[in-house]
């Protein structure tokens, strides 16, 4: 795939996307949920990429849907079936990243807003210069965040979602962060940027399919009775434990050296 | 209906309900609870009613439930069920409560216990005097916060309810606002009124039928499996693009003026 | 049964668990687990027993699991039929420990790293001293975090528990304060025990049999229906209003005195 409103780039450890339509703070055309799809989609079974690190050019990470989009659909055919699959496209790419086998690292600046607050909230870290604003605007245009606002309230709880999706209440960075929204606020990009090499190294450390499995696990807690997890987990246990990565795990940790894990 | 617990009061925008029975703090009676029933029922499908705002007289909110219905429930004929009744009846009316369609607003003052915290934990804003105490007394008296405990830990999570719960621990407003049980803290009464006024303009930004869609999506992201949910929203986002309040939201943003929702 | 791995200490009105491995900082054992499950069962229906203390020896509360006994399992006829087996056991030991009729309070130094972790998130309240250490490491050795991390999801939310399950971030009290993994932070052992007394005091003051049936409904409120489960509870509220405890606890309300729950 040729991308045009994203920016993707593959290092040897993790996969950058970078929202790339500067012009109107990154809004998030069809075409961007289709290429950012495409690009997650491309290293689903890949474990030696560890992380997907997702990010906006310009100083803005994103500011919602694009909405000319919708306009174009409303001209179809039937438009009310066109306009509900161009939304429904939408969080099939959010639960799509949510559910990657990799560790996601959200780099927050400018606006995040609407869609992109949705695509924000299931990352696995978030990290915001001081100067973001985090809102949900769709009411006060007579929409609803359809999309987005499930994903909302799993990362923030009921509380915090409500006066944000029905007040139009926005946040700046450090209120983002009191509310557990984000993980961290930096003074620059280049303190993201740093962070986000010193996370990497971190993530190095564990393993990346005791990971990708844990990661499953987390989210399973959240709708799955937990006895059937529980059992289910244990058979993963046990496979965990006397695959490779565990041997090299407790290896390197008697050696105290760093494991090298195979990819 | 003749209200004798509490008074009524129709705004052109808002309806504000004012527990009124001063004398014992504004204890929960079954007639207050027919009461605010029957008044929350009456805008149930009246949408030029934008918010329900809740508070109590003589400087508390509510203490709880009246004990003296409990006593009378048990003279009754087949005392156990009357009693389970009447208590069934609170929890019917906090659900009520949870579920309506306009934004609801608490303005808490002095005890905010038992059932009164219960009934306080569904309102989509909480603003707390300086002066409130919220607790739990139930199991001191040998009793069980039945009704009152699901929406509780909705509100502040199952960590934060244990003491309230187990030990009889209270909670000031401070301690409040820092587990984000109330949504703000203010100096007096006078700073409450200000502050309702402030939220309902805000809150007459976002359009009416864009807002209840939203409310119920908030909630069933809390009971509903996420993909159906999200199969439900398009639909509901379509309908809304297309619908009469998104033209004047659009139209009220490319003009610069705020937008004049139809009720 | 002859407890080797924990020290069991019944007082009048509480059960003390000490985990008695210091030489290996209380690594949790199979044994260990076998013995807690023990304790643990033998005040399942002993109202008179009030709470649980658990506790560690030697300066901390638990490392996590002792890999000898999976490399013994591994030794056995079908090795990964005994490795489940062993992990599952200790998950339904938390289960266990989750569900006991008793307020469990734990008591935290030093390490809380794995299954240490998942054992002190289902207590009811937490007291660390200043230096405890919290993680969960299993993923920097190959490993999952099986039968801990849905326990540790539903303390401390997901948003918390991304970077310590994916990243082996490791937090010291304070910032377990901060996101209200521990209740409170204290200077000493010496005040640790302090608390513990001021804690059963406050305890006394709740009935029984109320307190262990609110203590179900919390935990069902997050796995049950909320209409089925508030008619449940509407029923246990009709028992409790004409039970023995409830005659004492208004008596003694009404005397000014304290309750003398009948045990």
């Amino acid at each position: 795939m040729i991308y045009t409103s994203i920016n993707v780039q593959r290092e040897p450890d993790f996969l950058t996307l970078t929202l790339n339509r500067p012009q109107c703070r990154n809004a998030m055309s069809l075409k961007m949920v289709e290429e950012l799809s495409h690009a997650i989609e491309s290293v689903a079974s890949d474990l030696s990429c560890r992380a997907i690190v997702l990010q906006g050019s310009g100083g803005h990470f994103c500011a919602g849907g694009d909405l000319k989009d919708f306009t174009a659909a409303q001209g179809q055919g039937d438009g009310a079936l066109a306009l509900r699959d161009t939304n429904r496209a939408f969080g099939r790419l959010i639960t799509q990243l949510e559910h990657a086998p990799q560790f996601t690292l959200g780099l927050l600046e400018g606006s995040v807003l609407g869609g992109g607050f949705g695509l924000a909230c299931v990352c696995d870290y978030l990290i915001a210069t001081q100067d973001c604003q985090f809102g949900l605007p769709e009411t006060s245009l007579g929409l609803i965040p359809a999309q987005i606002a499930p994903f909302v309230v799993k990362r923030i709880g009921l509380t915090n979602t409500r006066p944000i999706a029905l007040l139009g209440q926005k946040l700046n960075s450090e209120q983002a962060a009191t509310i557990n929204l984000v993980n961290e606020v930096q003074d620059s990009p280049a303190q993201l940027t740093l962070r986000r090499d010193q996370i990497l190294a971190t993530l190095g450390r564990c393993a990346p399919r005791a990971n990708a499995t844990t990661k499953a696990l987390l989210h399973r807690t959240l709708t799955e009775p937990q006895e059937k997890l529980l059992d289910w987990a244990a058979e993963a246990f046990a496979e965990s434990l006397t695959g490779d990565e565990t041997k090299e795990g407790l290896s390197a940790f008697r050696d105290k050296r760093a494991p090298q894990w195979r990819q």
